[in-house]
This record gives structure tokens, sequence and C-alpha cells, in this order.
């Protein structure tokens, strides 16, 4: 009977830490942001000289209260569940694993704390409490759509890149260092910053020739920045038009593309099977 | 009787302010958006200190006198409605108060008089003049599009703006307070404003390394931007889609939203009428 | 007889100057390109300073013998049209005038002869020469979409000016003079390079809290390209959807969305009538 | 007999040298791409001058020892192939080729030796390897939809040139020399820039009306950077709508291109086997 108590304690622990239905688990979860969202503010504010000089004690401290906090969740996570080994390498379980540890690392390697910012990713869970079904299927259909063009947009990605080498290469033999495009490596990193239109101006080009050769690359990537556009709207669509209608086919007279939710054929009236 | 003349002056007197189908209807909304073009104007000019220094007393009365006259329009708007209450907390209402208060609030607090440039969102109701059904159709197509990508639409800038905290650390790591990343705050600043293509170039990685981890950075935006796209164009496209199917009720069983060739209902196997 | 003559060699004339598909209209077009080509040349390179200085007196023959050429041009394309005064008054005739009218004015207007660039313009029709049909029918599809996308634009770019204006104003009350922001116009200014992810960096945001709303102006600015591409693309889409198939209704069985080259109804077998 | 023993030998080679199915194919096309990443890596940062003056000799030496390599592979290629003049003249071939040349080059004309980098090209073939099929799809696919919207993508970027052109003259005449803007050649560079939302910010305008037509840049190349993505999209798109029709042909007339759903032919009327 003591193991039945132990079981349900278990359960309920569990439907706290894990679960965001009741209104435990809700409660938890918010604490959980809120202390995610202070301790990247305080990591944030910490690397700001003035402030450091004068709240480092405060901040350290506040950095050091959540890490222990985080530590006991991480913990508790484990006992909480089944198959704890489960968790531990799973995505989440590293994720939280990773929010953990900065802080004792940089016990060990001073230097390395600002590393806590990794605890941001958890803040992506901010959606499994407000109205967690639609945010949820949001997300879904986003990294679904991603994932299906993931192959075209590498491909795309990794000519793009391939091209940036060999104009930039270009770019450094017309140019040369007197223009700031001191080395085939900064000319690619140049070549990238302005076909991907993000054009700092740090470094730009001087002679007539290479302000000629950078007009085609800024042409070039105004042009093709269509192409990744073009992938993942073509994948969003797709989805879209599979989920309205279905490959069945009517016994009777063989249309086809009925309704998801069709029980009889649209066109001779005869019923469909399921 | 008298009262019968009062409700024919207001209805009048409501065409003229509300409507813009009748010509006092019309002329009455030109007037109100070529004030406010004047107004914007005038506070604009105002804040470029030659034209101050010269024709600073102008532009101030100028503004006085719209104010003014926005004021007398906002209690004709009042008084002319039935439901007086439902107008002033409506969008319309609270946005036509936001347009008179300024002007008065700098008599209490000085230096906030510039805020009279939220009257340039009345100048939206430009729209509603010319041509009004055309524009107000095609507004209304891009506000439900946007209003049905919204959630997606959050759930990629949130996690746009948590990878930029993570990288905008990884950035201050690795390039310091030499390159003007002083603190991390600026630096995921910089992140933004490079993942978004904007790149000012006030800020700019010095280091090999920092500049490797600002291509990828570039990359990754210059692809992303992707995904805001696509999602907006599916639920443009989608809308359009929906003309495939038409507003048919079933006879019998009252499902709708049938196929345009469809013969027969898809729910119940009764005929449709054509 | 005479007169038949007369009309003939009108006729021939006629088939050089405006069209493109015997052998002397082609040569007449591309001779006229090329002097197109010369004279935006000659233009460009007269205002670098140090050609100028030596090949000054040659580019402005070069100017004077093409101008003079257009002017021939122009006249004989009055004098072998029909109806002279529907060509004057048409798109092409008024580019045609303006291609010719620069290098007068800059007679009398001194310092305007820059205008002759202008004649880009009529460098479009090198895709009369090019394939002809497809590159025009590519560029109706261009023009036909935007055509249609058109209005929604017109509210999309009008209420991003509208925005651009709030959001310069809260920046120039939160930088000040001291930041570059010396005016409401110049804060205007820069928010649209902002928003529109140009990012010259002439002008920057110093202070804590101006950099924060800089950053929720570049997501805002990444999001809502969006909304113009998601636009024109559902735009291009419906275009191409409407061309495969009509509203042809099978006057047999009543199947509607025939290819449009179908002579029989892909679902009965019934002719339909053309 | 030993012929037949030479022609295994070739095939055997031949399969080792053009094909990446098998063991020994699969690590030849790995080693080949680890070398080009070698040879690029080595290229870029001879360009560097503190690596050069250290590590100069040794890179030289590497260098040489690829492109003798690839030398040998060409040669190679040369004889595994039955029609080695296909092979030659294919665009492989060439590309092929041209990663060789580069560093014989340098032993006649000193200072070209930094092509090498065309070799990059060479690296589109690790796409080969990895999971052949769907990266060659995906490619397929890619270079499909940009083949088909090629002419429409021409005339828009002919147009966007034109307007520069147009765009960078007026800008010439109201900023003149002494806002950077010191040739009609240079205006038209900022231009693209602008209009590209490059915006490097090497030249800015500063006369208020500049900054009023810089305005308008800015908004049309935020706005009409819609046209390329619609059309590439569209593009895509149709290629997955080509799905609704299929490769059927009908057994009376031959005509294909029918609707998945047809029963009858739409050009004869003969009934269709399903």
């Amino acid at each position: 009977m003591e193991e039945n108590i132990t079981n349900n304690a278990r359960k309920r622990f569990h439907e706290i830490i894990y679960e965001a239905d009741t209104f435990a688990g809700k409660l938890f979860d918010l604490i959980l942001i809120f202390l995610i969202l202070i301790s990247i503010a305080a990591v944030m504010l910490e690397s700001v000289v003035s402030i450091q000089a004068r709240y480092g004690t405060a901040l350290e401290i506040t950095e050091w209260v959540i890490t222990i906090f985080f530590t006991l969740e991480y913990l508790g996570r484990i006992i909480a569940v089944k198959r704890p080994l489960k968790y531990i390498l799973s995505v989440q379980g590293i994720l939280d694993l990773l929010a953990t540890l900065p802080a004792y690392i940089d016990l060990i390697f001073p230097g390395l704390h600002f590393l806590v910012s990794i605890r941001a990713v958890r803040l992506l869970r901010i959606f499994r409490i407000l109205k967690l079904g639609q945010f949820v299927g949001a997300s879904n259909q986003l990294t679904d759509a991603l994932k299906k063009s993931r192959m075209k947009i590498i491909v795309f990605l990794f000519s793009v890149v391939v091209l940036c080498i060999i104009l930039g290469t270009v770019m450094y033999i017309i140019e040369g260092a007197e223009s700031g495009f001191t080395s085939i490596p900064v000319a690619v990193y140049w070549t990238i910053v302005t076909l991907t239109t993000v054009g700092f101006g740090d470094i730009t080009p001087q002679t007539p020739f290479g302000q000629f050769v950078s007009m085609v690359i800024m042409i070039l990537g105004y042009g093709i920045i269509a192409v990744p556009t073009g992938l993942v709207t073509a994948e969003f669509m797709s989805k879209k038009g599979e989920a309205d209608t279905n490959t069945q086919v009517c016994p009777n007279c063989s249309a086809d593309h009925h309704r998801d939710d069709a029980l009889f054929c649209y066109h001779c009236g005869h019923g469909l099977e399921r």
C-alpha cells in the first residue's frame, strides 16, 4: 500500500513537471519560463560593464539560485519519469542538461558562463502553455514544411556558397588589398555579405570594374532569393492541398479526389467505403 | 414635428461625417485628409531646426487650428451617432481621440507634442474615398490573410529571436569588446541587424572566426526569410482555393462546401440542385 | 498609279520602322538599340570628370549625331503611320519624343542634358527582336499579374509609409539629434532604410532603448516583406490556373473545367460546342 | 583475349572514375572531394599575407601535388570513356579541364593562379555521393523550375537595370559630386546597391530631396522583390500541378495530358482505358 502512495505521488509529480493541462502543471511551467527569462536577463546585463560594476554580486547570486533550481528540476524529471535513460537521451533531456551545466563549467573554465544563454532554447516551451493546441499545430506545420524542403534548401545553399567562393576570388583579383579585400577568405566574406543583401559597408569595391562585378552580384542575390522562397512556399501549399481531398475512388463511377470527410460520391451519389 | 427636423438634421449630419457616398460626405473626408496631411507636414517641419527658427510661430498656429477642428469633429461624431459609447470604445473612436489629444498633452508635458504624428494612422481612411469598394476589398483580403497566418508568424518570429539571443552570445564570446561587441545586448542587436539582412555596418566582426560565424548567420537569414513568405502566400492562395468549393447547401442534410462539380451531397448522397 | 507607288513605299517604310519580322525591320531595330546603347554610354562617360576632360568633344559630337538620327526617326514614324496623332499620343510615341528632346532642352537650359538617360527606356524594345513571341508573352504575364495585384500593393505600401511616419517620430523622440536623428523627416528616412532591410548605416541608434525599438522595426520589416510577395505570387498562380481550364459545361453530363482545347467532354465523351 | 582483358580493365576503370555506386567508385569520389577542399583551402590561405610568409612553400607544394593528380585524373577520364571527344566537349569535361589549368597558366602568367578556386565548382559533385537519388532529384527540380521561368526573370532583371540607369541619373542630378555621387556610373551603382536592399552606406544621399527619392527607390525595391519570387514560386507550383493531368495517351488520336479523372479523350471523344 505504501508503494501505492509513492506511485500516486510520482504520478502527481509527473503531472506537475511534464504536463501543462492542470493548474499546478501550468503554474510550474509559468514559473520555469519566468526564471529562464530572469536568468537570461541576468546574463545579458552582467556583460554590460557599467551594470556589472554596480550590481555584479546580486546578478551572480541570482544566477546561482536559478542554476540550483534548474539542477533540482533536472533531477526531479529523472525521478518522475518511468524510463529515466530515455528522457536523458531525448532532445528535451539534453537541452535541460545544457541549461544547468554552464554555471558549473564556469567554476572550472572561467569565462564560459555566458553560455548560460543556451537556456533561451527552453523559452520555446512557452508555446506549450499559451493555447497549447493551436501553437503546437502551427509549429508542427512549420517544421514539417521545412523538413520536406530540407534537401532542396541544402542543395541551394551549398550552390550559393560555391558561387560565393568563385565570385569572391574574382573580386580579390580585381580589387586587391588596397580596397580592403586583403585576402580571399575576406573577399568571400564580402561576397556573402553582398549576395545575401546584408551589405555592411565595412569593405566596398573602389575600382570601376570591381563596382561593375558588385552590381552583377547584387542583381544575382536579389534574383535568386526567389529560389528558397519558392521551395518552401510550394511545400506549404502542397501540404494544404493534400489535406483536403484524398485518393479514394468511387466503386460505382470511378470519380476520385473526394473530400476527406465524404461519405457519398459527389458525382453519382453512391456510398463510399471508409 | 420639431423632433422630426432634429432627426433629419442628425441624419444628414451623420451622412456627411460618417459616409463617403454622397458629395458632401466625400468633400468632408477630402478636407479631413488634407488637414491631416498638413498637420503631419507641420509637425515634421517643426522638428527641422532651420525651419523652426524661421516659421516656428506659423507652424504652431496651424497645428492648433487643426487640433481644434479635430476636437470639434470628434465631438460631432459623438453627437451624430446613435450609440455614442459604442463609437468612443471602437477602434476608430480611439484613433480619432488619439488624433486630438497630443496637442493638449503638450500643454501639460511639453516635448511630447511630436506624438501628433499618430494622426498619420487616420490617413489610411484615404482608401475609403478613392474607389471605395475595391480598396476596402483589397485591404480586407490583406488583413484576413495576415490574421489567419498570425499564429505561425508569431511562432516563427519568436524562434528567430531565441536564435538571435544564442547566436548573439556566441558572437560576444568570439569577438569581445574590441570589435564593438561591448555587451551581449549589443551583440544580440548586431545579430538581428545581420540575420534580417539589414546590415548597418556600425559594428562588424574583425576576427576570422567571427567573420565565419557571420557568414553562417547571413546564409541562415537569407534562407529562412522564405518561411514567413511561404506562410502568407499559402494563406493567400488557400483563400483563392476556397473558390473551388462553393456555398451550396444540401437540401437534405445541410452539409456545405461542396465541390463545384458535385452532383450529389458528399455527406448524405442526396441529389444537389444545380 | 503614282499614289499606288507612294502607298507601296509607305507600306515598306512602315514595315521597316514598326515591324521586326522582316530582315530589314530586324536590322533597323538592331541599329536603333546599338545607337541607344552608345548614346547612354556617352552620357554616362561624359559625367566622369577624367574622361570628360580628355574625350569631351568626341562624346558631345556622338551625342548630337545620335540625337539628329532619333529626330529623323521620330519624324519618319509620324509619316509612315496612317494616324499620326494616335502614334504621337501613344505611350511609345511619347517615349520616342522624350528620347529626342533632352539634347535640345540642353541648348536652352544647360545642365539638364543628362536626362538623355531617359533613352534607356527604349532599350526595353530589345525584347521585340530576340525571340519575339516568348519575351512578349513573358512580359505581358508580368505586367498583367502586377496590374491585377496593383491595388493590394498600393494599400500595402501606403500602410508601410504610415507605419514608418509613426515609428520614425518615436525614434526621433527616443534618440534625438545627438545620434544623427536631427529631425523627424530624417528619422522617417532612417526608418524606411531600416524597415526595407536596406540599412545604410549612415545613421544608427546609440541608446539602448533606441536599439531595442530598431530590433522591433527590423523584425517587422523581415516579417512583412512576405505580404507583397504573397500577393503577387497568388496573382501569378491564379493566372496559370485560369489559362488551363475553362468554364464550359458539357451539354450532356454537365461536367465542367474542361481543358481549353477540349473538343469532347472528358467525362461522357459527348461533343463540346466551341 | 588480351583485348578482352584490356576491355575489362577499362570497364572497371570507368566504373571507378565515373560511377558512385560501387565501393571503389564512392571512395574515389570521396578522395577527389577531399583533395578539392584541400586545394581550395590552400589557395585561400595562401592569399593571407601572414600565413603565406610562414607556410608559403608547403602550400605551393600541396597545390602542385593536387594539380598533378587532377591532370592524371583528367587524362584517365579521357582514356576510360569510349568517346573521348564527347567527354572533352561536355560541360563536365570543360569544368574538369578548368580545374587543372590554373596552376599551369600561373607558370606563364604569374598572379593568375588564384583562379584555382574555379575548382570549387567541382564540389557540387558531392551531391552525387551522399544519397544520390534524392539530391539529384532535388537539384533537377531546382534547375528545371529556374529554366522554365528563365525568360521572365531575364525580362524582369533587364527592366530593373533600365530603371536603375534612369533613377541613378536622377540621383546624380539631385545630389552631385559633393555627396559622393561623382559620376552617373557611380550613381547607377548606388541605385542598384539601394534597390536590391544591399545598402553598403559608402555613399549616402545628403540633400532632403535626394533622401526623398531614396525613400521611393527603397520602397520600390522592397515591393518589386515580390516579382521574381512570385515567378519562381508559380513555376515550382505548376510543376506540382502537372500531377493533376497524367501521361495517359489516347489509343485513338494519341492526345496526351488528360485530366486524372478523364474517362474519354478530350480531343476525339474515344474512351480511355483506366
